[in-house]
């Protein structure tokens, strides 16, 4: 069985990702690709390595009305750039959304789908998390559950790579030779993910309030997402890992590891790692995730999420093993 | 049908890559591994994201005596360390030799499989080539067939990913510090790849003698060889284009590109791109290669040419799109 | 006014930094010069850029026995291996131990130079702080001393180049290919510079116990450390600011800075950068300090010691600007 | 003595650099400092780490008609953008242009200063070299006056650093996540390098015409140039670096090195290494150059310039050690 699907948003990092994935799927079928800077583009002209069934593939300007027969859409835009043409897709075409327009929107599933697949299953219509909320809440949702973290008081220090921070433009902010041997805090105090982060805590800890501290770094690498999760609980390490481990089992796009997980472990691949650290006596549990930001933190999470709500297995497509190095 | 293989040199990059290959691969079944720094652990033990199909799989002491069935088998040993013990596996076991041991050697194909898959199909032993001149003699090899340049007067200019040098080991030599932000000359007038380019070039043109320079620079980069060769022909550009596009018409696994090619469009993936430029009146042809030294440049192109000696598609398992970005 | 200097460890990457330090320093002179993989060479080759008059200074076997007469030497010794040596030399050879064997040790003045420089001054003994905690007691120190944040409750997420783990060796364990492009947490919940941080802290608090979580990251770059610290407090962002501006006031080597500090900022200087970022109705005040982990958390504050011993200004050969980019 | 220097393009790299070297230099006083994107803004807000005593003065928008009195001017503008604008400069102030408007323009000398010094001693009008040309010029030099190479066949390989390729700008061509992990031929036959390289080639040959291949990649890392030149010739190893040797004896800013040298020697640093490999069998000499391109390729070899013709020591300034690592 073939599933017609589309990608728009195709020139950015999230959509080109995609696109990589799609293309290794067992059951999907590539058959629309739209983009802003590339329209009008061979999907070869702009990635040297597709194969030969997808070369001749032209990449349209991105329009919901001229849209082909298609199963399922994903789309990565940039935040805001979404909600008002996701609007007049056709309902029964099912959507992935990996941009940040529609998470706890109504109408649409937030896709946390190492945690909640079930919710997923069968749905229309799915906001894909973030790259830092998947990498904190995979970490994170285990300990709320069984309850052996207090959700009021929760810092988060997180990394990402640099694609993590989009495709550049026009501002060259992220020049190479300004960010190649440096790391960079940015966004204190107001980051653009919280709220989602503090909804999913909230649910996952049975309405309890969340309070977060969340501060961003960028660090000199193309992808990859750490985030280290200082919380307070009684918990030892071991049971912080059992309760992981129990949690995630028959999970097979999460790692649970004793050893601190490393941003590289992922790269390429759709799977998340978590680990922990606690030491009771000072009320301390560290938690800690790792995920590749274009792979679990944005395609690939889409694709699995495209997977629960096509009845495919949850790994379809996403059996790759990471590269190294 | 499931084919039996096994990897011996896994704890090394090139066994590493070919695992990574033959876990998304659809005929390949690993069923042995064997490496010296990590006999006794678990796959998961050494690459934290295998599949759990493989997460178990105990690697073994390499000893050819105590192999299991296996119908082939991948050998990634550094050079010196393989002609006797491979000697030992025994005939009906079909080996890849990726290590350097068997290039030009009497009962071994030397497997240059985009240039001549029939001569692969159906062998027993196949020593891979060496990632430099793979990326060479591919972007070479339509030329010197049409006797578009002279075999004599080539300049090889090559430039390699630190990967590409092997697995660091003991005296630090490519530690992270001393490396990065740093681009090394090195093996002036001495490389141990010249002879098996050299040999190649004399079978393409027909017999007649090569005369190479052959320069390598270890470039800060992880993966990726880029060969730039300056060639001796009166040929323009759009001819020798021409010239590739015709050789390798079919071949799937390299891409004719009339830019010059860049080593990121190659990574994770087993493909090579050529290209060239070209100014007849000044007797000049610059002939560009690139690969992934642990794709094409050594896994990858093991993997197609075990392909080769089984009878499946070439692309089998190979048909992934490079990691971009 | 010339004065005498020795480096001991000039094979190691302080050790080298030292030199590079003190081959620009007005009145430094450097007449000895010691270290164990390279005694016997001339400084010219292991430093390819030393100016002339360096040139041929021969690197000497390190042995207290065999000093030629010195005003001052710096000691960048691996921990454990300079305890007993150096206190064969002389007593009245001024010594900087950047290594860790002192720090906090009887006879030894705790060397934070921008600190407490009054306290260094004219003195014999000086044992340099580590590269995290002098990043994060640059940071904290306004703010204890003005009692805005509560010394018993500091999380510290750092971050350091790979420099700062030592110069790679025998294991390889900090090789380029799997160094770059990964982001490594290590150390969890034992790091070996927690000591010297919670004493200074306790120190700076007027005796009240510090309460510390302390987690160090490997960031893909070879100079630079980032501490981010979160503290319990009610100051505002400006009441921070303003205290570490009033702290450092005529301390040419810190910057107060209300943009987050990047490590690029300090590359190849002795400058450290400190800012802040609070939230009183959260109870929070996020503190970040910046340094070159070779600069002024090594071998910069080092000479700034040593300047202050000797009498010298305390900036004396340490006004470069970084290098950036 | 305080001589007062000025710097337009002080928002580029190599009016920066400039900035960095003038701030650490004995003589020269910086009173002056335009650009385009910076007008208007303190020195101390684009570049953290300036000394107090520079923090404060104040980017102008560049007008020759506004310049205070100055005794020297180091223009870094864009290709094109200073010829007419450095016209209107006051006769009496000397300029060292860094950018490329007046190479082999009459009137103003062209300033390979380790090759012609003397020629350049008490003149007022500069053209520094590009840093491929210096890089390439000052390995060739000491062939070319000694006849060792034959001018007429001269294979170019470069290789730089993205900072050479200039400060990133409105189409992100050089963004981190593009950058990063690759490796990039460009501009094949036909670089804006050739004709001052070909020119100054025909100089120091005497006349004889020069025949080029010059073949640019991008490297990722920040700073460095390395050339790769093929030469035909006769000569040994040892007597290309013995002719180096002497053509260099007394000339403090170029290192002869018997192994191949690496970029990062020359890291922040004005220092010029060559180095040679040659097999006179083959007819085969192979002249290697390294430099900053920020360094000797642009704002250090401007401030040797601007010492010769202000009398000053060549070195003056320009002494520091390179950074390492």
């Amino acid at each position: 069985m073939s599933i017609r699907v589309g990608v728009v948003g195709i020139s950015g990092f999230g959509g080109g990702e995609a696109m990589r994935l799609i293309a290794s799927h067992p059951s999907f079928e590539l058959v629309y690709a739209a983009g802003e800077g590339s329209a009008g583009s061979r999907l070869a002209d702009r990635f040297s390595g597709v194969p030969a069934r997808l070369a001749e593939l032209v990449i349209q300007k991105w329009d919901p009305a001229t849209l082909p027969k298609l199963d399922v859409l994903f789309a990565s835009l940039p935040t805001g750039a979404s909600a008002e043409a996701l609007a007049r897709v056709p309902r029964e075409v099912k959507i992935v959304d990996i941009g940040g327009d529609h998470r706890y929107v109504e109408g649409w599933v937030y896709g946390l789908a190492d945690v909640w697949p079930s919710q997923i299953e069968g749905q229309l219509r799915i906001a894909n998390p973030g790259c830092f909320p998947v990498a904190t809440l995979n970490a994170l949702a285990p300990l709320l559950v069984d309850k052996l973290i207090e959700p009021a008081n929760i810092v988060i220090d997180a990394k990402t790579g640099i694609s993590g921070a989009g495709r550049g433009g026009a501002d060259s902010k992220f020049g190479y030779a300004e960010t190649n041997e440096n790391l960079v805090p940015y966004g204190l105090l107001k980051h653009v993910h919280m709220p989602e982060i503090a909804k999913t805590i909230e649910q996952l800890s049975g309405g309890s309030a969340a309070g977060l501290v969340f501060t961003p770094h960028l660090v000199p690498m193309t992808r990859g997402v750490l985030v280290t999760a200082y919380c307070r609980g009684r918990a030892t390490t071991e049971q912080c890992l059992d309760a992981a481990r129990r949690f995630y089992a028959g999970r097979a796009l999460v790692r649970v590891t004793d050893k601190p997980p490393q941003t590289k472990w992922a790269t390429g691949s759709s799977l998340a790692f978590v680990s922990y650290a606690a030491d009771p006596e000072c009320n301390l549990v560290i938690a800690m995730g790792v995920v590749d930001n274009l792979g679990k933190g944005a395609a690939g999470q889409a694709v699995q999420n495209a997977n629960l709500i096509c009845g495919l297995p949850e790994t379809a497509g996403l059996n790759g093993v990471p590269v190294w190095p």
